[in-house]
């Protein structure tokens, strides 16, 4: 397969390419490294991304940020934030992907465990979370070309849990190679408009 | 309790305010009728909105529009009609609707079946519907002033049977009865960061 990955060099991304990789052609794009430059905040930057990638059988997303702020200080302005990038982003990416996918194709978005089991100052990770949840399902239901969409949702994973496991008070990590096992069950299998759900 | 509806004289609210009227003071704003006028689209609206109210011991709403479509049709900016109306109108009378609540009262969000169990053309609302539910649950570990926070996830209520029910083939329609329960059970019971889905 031809796969194009957006946010392949993130933390997650990263090992999510080196296993596809494997098996097959795989372009990362990224807003500042890789193959490809995307901002997904930006349709118009999506539209180029798909012209210099041309037909492809994959397109995986493990981009988008949110933005972690205690509830108190949230401007009507942040919670853009997270709506314009990992929300409207990752949509656009389906919206405008699917015209470069091959019959049969799929698209794999990610969430995260914060849309069920929050912490504090995930206001808007939540909201973005349970909105792509809700987006993927009902997507399923109509799109064109037997296109299969799915969403990967993490739990806290391993390689991130120096960094930010004091935020995730009880939650267990989740080994990276689960965590890639979500993306190639979507990638590889069969499954359509689910929510695969990796968590500790 | 003094309590304020959002959208109190739609399909949903009207039946709302009838049965809250029986126990307590109800104050009904609506873009179009009621007591109070508001857009919820616009926060300085809903800002105004509260400097006429006053202290309340709480607030629901079942206010809020998605677009309704194919998602063929869907424009990135049809997706923010649900994103500026049903999902940040919502958040936003959260924002600022907080500071003129009383210790411990109630805000009730208004979602929909449609984030679990979408049917064709719904895929603006089904996002709007998880977003909220991702929200109340994040929302619920932080907010101040001991406030509870609650979404009623209706299912196709029979008062919208005749109109809609052919959109949403198999779904078993709620009683207008059983859907108030929802609201009942925010606004005089004690739960917190809950979706209280009322299917069929």
């Amino acid at each position: 397969m031809k796969i194009l990955i957006v946010g392949g060099n993130g933390t997650l991304g990263k090992k999510v390419t080196e296993r596809l990789k494997e098996k097959h052609e795989v372009l990362v794009a990224g807003r500042t490294g890789g193959d490809l430059r995307v901002d997904i905040t930006d349709s118009n930057s999506i539209k180029n991304l798909f012209e210099k990638t041309g037909k492809l059988d994959a397109i995986v997303s493990t981009a988008g940020a949110a933005k972690w702020a205690p509830f108190d200080t949230m401007s009507e302005d942040d919670f853009y934030i997270g709506i314009k990038s990992k929300l409207m982003g990752q949509v656009n990416l389906v919206r405008i992907g699917r015209d470069y996918l091959s019959n049969g194709g799929s698209i794999t978005l990610t969430t995260g465990i914060l849309g069920d089991d929050p912490v504090a100052n995930t206001t808007n990770a939540a909201m973005v979370n349970g909105a792509i949840h809700g987006f993927v399902k009902a997507v399923s239901l109509e799109i064109k070309n037997d296109i299969r969409v799915n969403a990967v949702s993490p739990g806290l994973v391993e390689d991130s849990k120096d960094k930010f496991g004091d935020y995730f008070p009880g939650h267990i990590p989740v080994s990276m190679d689960k965590m890639v096992s979500g993306y190639i069950k979507s990638v590889e299998g069969k499954v359509r408009g689910q929510v695969i759900r990796i968590y500790g």
